[in-house]
């Protein structure tokens, strides 16, 4: 008889589970579910059209990925669901959806069906960066301590300027709500049947700390008379830490899954941050960068410290004791698929199909094939806007040196090229604000596959860079997490240590490359600041003429 | 019995030869050929790989070409070659060739045949920008006085950088040159067995002007000590006008061809020039694009003018008694063509191929569909680095404001844009400079197809835009030149006025879409100059690292 533990992760086009030996950390079972209506950033399920920066979700998608994973795994794998010590779940965020007094989505009810703001609005929807605006321009003017928390400015991501934009838009919607959740409170909701909230969540995207709880009423009375009470009505202010239990598997939950009434399930992480127990990272210095559509980069620290642009910093926010950061990229991964989608040329289709591999790999290995620097080009990786560290929505993505000799394997390149600049800038503003980086981790689907761009992050920054053990490091360490209690270990840091899992083989830097891209990256910066802060309005007067 | 003149077009990818009623200007036949090397830019006709930014043709093309059209035009014409009054040649400049004492091209000779400074450099070789660099340094220094007739900068698409890059290369080559001449004198020595040279290449590629001729001795010196006697030696002074004869129709090319022996010729027309007579424009005021793969910006002006980044100001460049300016932009239908072969997804390519047509056409529609602005897109239309203003082959192109939404035709539709803004700052220029533009007129292959193009031309300069009545304005034009002389007209401002072409129809701006562009103009006049002025070595430092 062994000890399991379940890890469920919630990405932004799939769901997966997976089942972890307690004492080996073998992972035993997998299952993964694509999500039916994806992003939905074009149209909604009855066909409306989206405004642009949209990007909704559907939380059916996540309730048929919650059943049809977590049953896969437990018939696959065998085992007694009663040696399931622990259930952790981690979600992307900040994804919110409003749900109703009995917590069912809005969507759902047949009045807001098809009413855009009764969706889930996914972490990468940018429609509110206007009330994100007003947000960020009101906390200056009060000075409002919790806006140097995260970075001196507020991201249209998060959930304060979401709920602004639905109250502006469609006061029926927000008057209906009952609580505006984040979809990894919801899912646990979902498991526990009792309303929780996680202090990942809460601290990294919802304005909330210990000290000092939500932003106060005044602040939000100011915003929009209408928020004056929002905070405790339909935003929870019980708040959990990591090192809780949210609640435990229903008799319902337990009848459709095969879990075990009563079995433990942790308060939900967002994603990225699940990743750093799966690598065992429980201390200061040690910087993980998460690499998929988008990127995260998330440091322990022992103290608090001003970082300009970062997404956030909370105590507790994942070990006891130490203050979790995270900044970020918004847009990684995301600016290839575009790339392949919508810029490789017939000729290269054919190329790819003679040769039986996909468009990806084909521009690789020409890619591959490329000086540092791709010939002459220089993108700014701001596809989706930029997290860290300008936190601003607006911008957007610029490419550079084109002539008409240019390639697509050399724009492909200098996309990836872009995304090492944007991850060495991040190093730069943690290290020059006093935090000290020892050692670089990735995880995430890019960093396990992708060996160019992961031996040009090395390059670009000249550190060796050490790779997660797991291929599904946020699923593995929301499994960590779930082994954590009651019947597991006694914290966070000791199943961090027991299970994690890194690769011996690492990527080195190679000089050359890194002195070639040292003198780019200061132009990279240069650019940066040019359409970022000297000539902002540039951006803006061409995102208004959409 | 009729009279007739012929035309010779030689362009950037192919010649063509127009015969014309001398009487009514129709055209009565036309042959088109296509040079079989096309513009190498990769490799030598021997497989050698050629170094960055180069663009070579093979003279034997040029030859081919003018056999082939000539006889094909007087063949299916069946007229009676006598009846032809004379011939008008134009071609592409400054395009530059070495050749030795007999005239021949030094790549016939089985020494050189492998050496690329052997070749012809084509108008658009920007591999000589170096060498530009430091005539300008030198030219300032020094207080050159012929500096200000080239908008303060020789570009290194001219003659005297093209000269000196050989020699500093290949002193072999420099050496065993007898002159260096334009591709237009090459084929009307050819006709004539004559050696000429035509004030227009001369004027406006070659430094060259009436009151003082070439750069000075000591200049050429100082600029290298072998160049010291390459005026007069290796560059001929013996400039004659366009009203003059460049000579006739020799024996050996009447049996070739079936033209008439002792048909007069010509002195050659630089292509765009040609476009001028043409359309009729013989007076100031009156500004000519003749839009393809890259575009001219001609005006006549009745007194000179210091004008910023143009090409060049000749007096009795085109009609004797005016000045001839010409302004231009590197790259127009060359970037549409750059995008098309590498930039459009195998989606569109099936799509276009079901519907029958060709990539253009198919981003055409969609992108005729987007609003003024392309959606939130810009491009910097550098290509192929920038004419007017700037003369600056370093720099490179850019498109700004992508982001994961960014459809095809938006980036294709945001680079015709760019070549509109391109225009307006040309046209802003002049005047600014004080040349009135009354009335602006297009030609050239893109002006004839694109209707897209030209609303978005006439919306950008908020302008009215005349077309050529002919298809092959350049030819047509050289064509009218060839009308006058010995037995035809006795001017070319006669001929011109008798053998005018231009559509009645003609393109309207729209209120609501100038203002839009007014302003995104404005931008990009801000994005051009950090680029080019304030922050110019960006655009070096990526180019250095190719």
């Amino acid at each position: 008889m062994g000890r399991y533990s379940l890890g469920l992760d919630y990405g932004t086009l799939s769901a997966r589970a997976v089942l972890v030996d307690f004492d080996t950390g073998k992972e035993i079972a997998t299952s993964v579910c694509e999500y039916a209506h994806g992003v939905m950033s074009e149209k909604l399920p009855c066909g409306e059209t989206l405004p642009r920066d949209y990007a909704l979700q559907h939380p059916q998608d996540y309730i048929d990925a919650f059943y049809s994973t977590v049953r896969e795994c437990i018939s696959t794998s065998g085992i007694d669901s009663a040696d399931i010590v622990g259930v952790g779940v981690d979600f992307t965020a900040s994804t919110v959806l409003p749900v109703d007094e009995k917590g069912i989505p809005l969507c759902f009810i047949d009045e807001f069906k098809d009413n855009k703001h009764a969706y889930v609005k996914l972490w990468k929807h940018h429609a509110a960066q206007k009330e994100a605006d007003d947000i960020n321009a009101l906390a200056r003017e009060m000075g409002e301590e919790w806006l140097s928390r995260y970075g001196g400015t507020v991201s249209c991501e998060w959930m304060l300027p979401k709920i602004l934009e639905i109250l502006r838009e469609d006061e029926a919607v927000f008057n209906k709500t009952f609580r505006f959740v984040e979809a990894g409170d919801y899912i646990v909701g979902l498991l526990t049947g009792r309303e929780t909230h996680s202090v990942c969540a809460a601290g990294f995207k919802g304005l909330w700390n210990e000290e000092n709880g939500y932003p106060c009423r005044e602040f939000l009375h100011r915003l929009d008379s209408r928020l004056e009470n929002v905070v405790g009505e339909k935003i929870s202010t019980d708040i959990i830490k990591l090192s809780g239990i949210a609640g435990y598997v229903t008799k319902e939950i337990a009848a459709r899954t095969g879990l075990a009434e009563g079995t433990p399930v942790k308060p939900a992480f967002i994603d990225a941050h699940a990743a750093l127990p799966a690598l065992g990272i429980v201390d200061s210095g040690e910087l993980l960068m998460i690499i998929g559509t988008s990127t995260c980069h998330i440091l322990l620290g022992d103290k608090r410290i001003y970082v300009p642009g970062i997404s956030g910093c909370v105590k507790d926010g994942i070990v006891d004791g130490l203050y979790a950061y995270e900044a970020g990229q918004a847009c990684v991964g995301d600016s290839f698929d575009w790339f392949i989608k919508n810029c490789v040329p017939h000729s290269y289709y054919l190329e790819a199909e003679e040769k039986g591999i996909g468009l990806h790999k084909i521009l690789r290995e020409k890619a591959k094939k490329l000086p540092a620097g791709s010939g002459g080009l220089m993108a700014l990786d701001w596809f989706n806007g930029n997290r860290t560290p300008y936190v601003d929505g607006g911008l957007s993505g610029v490419i550079l040196g084109l002539n008409l000799n240019t390639k697509p394997e050399q724009i492909y390149r200098a996309l990836i090229e872009a995304t090492a600049y944007g991850t060495q800038r991040i190093i730069e503003i943690y290290e020059q604000s006093g935090i000290e980086i020892k050692r670089l981790y990735a995880a995430g689907g890019i960093a396990e596959k992708d060996e160019m761009l992961m031996q040009i992050y090395a390059d670009v920054t000249g550190r060796e860079i050490y790779l997660s053990g797991t291929a599904q490091a946020c699923a593995y360490g929301s499994a960590v997490l779930g082994a954590v209690g009651e019947r597991g270990y006694a914290t966070l840091r000791e199943a961090a240590n027991a299970l994690r899992k890194v690769k011996d083989a690492h990527y080195t830097p190679d000089a050359v490359a890194h002195e070639r891209y040292a003198e780019l990256y200061a132009q990279y910066k240069k650019i940066g600041e040019y359409f970022a802060v000297s000539e902002r309005d540039m951006m803006t007067v061409l995102k208004e003429k959409k």
